[in-house]
């Protein structure tokens, strides 16, 4: 797998110059640090920090700016950011109304992201976070207890940091939190492996004629292997997972976020959008918003996730199309 | 190459319904047709319409919007749309200002835009156009006589819609493009060859550690095969051809478009704008503009492009970061 890189090893740290060099206006990097952080910071408002293992992007750093993300925390590849790194990243983006940690579910990001809220409490900031596990593909998996966090996390980033350019306090946007996380359900699938900068080879291989549904992010095992199928089979395979898992009610308001994985093109994604709107049409939902495009990739993977999340208050809603000034949303 | 689709016949029609159903509120379908227009047409302004083969999403349809195109005609796969398509979407984009057609140079392509402002000039619609050749790898090329119209088109479409917006007549508009254009120079290395749909093989094959540059966005041949190399030393190479075709002086200001090719990560994207940023930085180049990521792509390709333009005039710049409703800018 060619590269676009120069050295495996300083690809994060590249990555960020080169983000940071092409928006200096909207975006810093807190100094000796892998953070990306907001040039201009709200006054007055509760930070939102994500962050997790680079890879993924244009998450998460291209999701910080007004509206959104405070800050993002880049760990190496598909590695979780040290304690340390997020601790810097919660000091620099508090701004006295305390910091919201939004924290995909992966066991080394918890174990960090805990401790980092820990070090921050203990010099008197207030912390409170929340876990995103939309993944419904499988339970437990390579990195993780319970449901993997994935594209969903997106969406709960654009909530929240909604509530908090609203003026939200620590406690609202943790309410929130808990409200919105188990509306949002997702569920993928793999055209091909990613090959990690540093490994140089895909992680897993599927035959020329051969997909697999349910892989993670990082390319964990999903829940089946079969012979490609066209694009409406694989919505509507995607959609009845979905659909068990919330389950459907007629006249229900979904928002939907079609997420290319990396190497699949947007030509294909609408696609594909075209036979998921359709199908859902058929379920009798109605879908209220829609985003199609590449918001949460696994580096180099082909391959498609949706995410559905119930509107249950319309309130989500208007806090996803609140305007935002972010490179990617 | 596994393809997220039904039919390969189908893929423009249904990527087109998908790209509507997805964004209801910002873009409409001319019945019958191939063409994405917007859903609430200015009054009074100059339409601008671009368009060509498909396969280089978000291109073109991705840049309907206020303060850039008011539509977009796509062709088939990597085919120019017909003169009735074009004929349909002046008809439809016309406020009784005047249409300005943004062409890239390809022979299709320019015969069938032609074609159809003279159709429509029959009609009493005035009309107005351009060409786009800012690719500088090669001179001639499979599908076009003289140099070929690549990513740089997009500042083309973004400068002038907001001309557009500002109020700009058709002739004031026609001038505009004929002084930005031959400020606007790009160019590319493939990594990999796209898959068309229809074909279901890569137009052309790279060996595992082999790179081509000058490769045209629909596969065309570049000017020199060679090793993998660092994203350094590419940068150099690209650099070095942009220099030698402006050339580069002192203290000049330009705007830089990295354009990922459909496949390669944004990761390796901004790893690659580091380089050039930092290199252009050693030529004393005062870059006032930057963008990266994936805005006419090749299907699947990987690689990228680069595009400078050398902003002689402010306004070009202020062009550029005006304000815009589009998806994919």
């Amino acid at each position: 797998m060619k590269k676009l890189i120069n050295n495996p090893s300083d690809i994060v740290n590249q990555m960020i110059d080169g983000l940071i060099a092409s928006s200096p206006t909207l975006l810093a990097r807190v100094a000796d640090s892998q953070i990306v952080i907001r040039k201009n910071l709200a006054i007055n408002k509760v930070a939102i920090i994500s962050g997790g293992g680079s890879g993924h992007e244009p998450a998460h750093a291209g999701f910080v700016g007004q509206g959104m993300l405070t800050a993002a925390v880049c760990g190496q590849v598909f590695t979780s950011p040290t304690p340390d790194q997020i601790f810097n990243a919660i000091k620099a983006a508090d701004s006295g109304q305390g910091v919201f940690l939004v924290i995909k579910n992966y066991s080394g990001d918890i174990m960090n992201f805990e401790m980092a809220k820990d070090m921050a409490e203990m010099e008197g900031i207030k912390v409170d976070s929340c876990i995103v596990d939309d993944d419904i593909a499988v339970e437990n998996s390579t990195y993780t207890q319970g449901k993997r966090g994935v594209a969903g996390t997106i969406l709960v980033h654009k909530i929240l940091g909604a509530a908090s350019e609203q003026g939200a306090s620590l406690a609202e946007i943790k309410q929130l939190s808990a409200k919105i996380i188990p509306n949002i359900k997702t569920i993928g699938v793999a055209f091909s492996g990613a090959t990690v900068p540093e490994v140089g080879k895909p992680g897993f291989v599927l035959a020329e004629d051969e997909i697999e549904y349910g892989v993670g992010i990082h390319g964990e095992p999903g829940y089946r292997r079969e012979k490609l199928q066209s694009s409406k089979f694989l919505a509507q395979e995607l959609i009845s997972k979905l659909k068990a898992a919330f389950p459907f009610q007629k006249n229900e308001q979904y928002a939907v976020l079609i997420n290319g994985l990396g190497a699949t093109p947007l030509m294909e994604q609408y696609v594909f959008a075209n036979d998921v709107l359709r199908q859902l049409e058929t379920e009798n939902l109605n879908v209220v918003f829609t985003k199609v495009g590449n918001y949460m990739t696994a580096i180099d993977m082909a391959g498609v996730s949706l995410t559905l999340m119930k509107i249950v208050d319309n309130d989500w809603l208007e806090k996803l199309n609140y305007s935002v000034t972010t490179l990617a949303w």
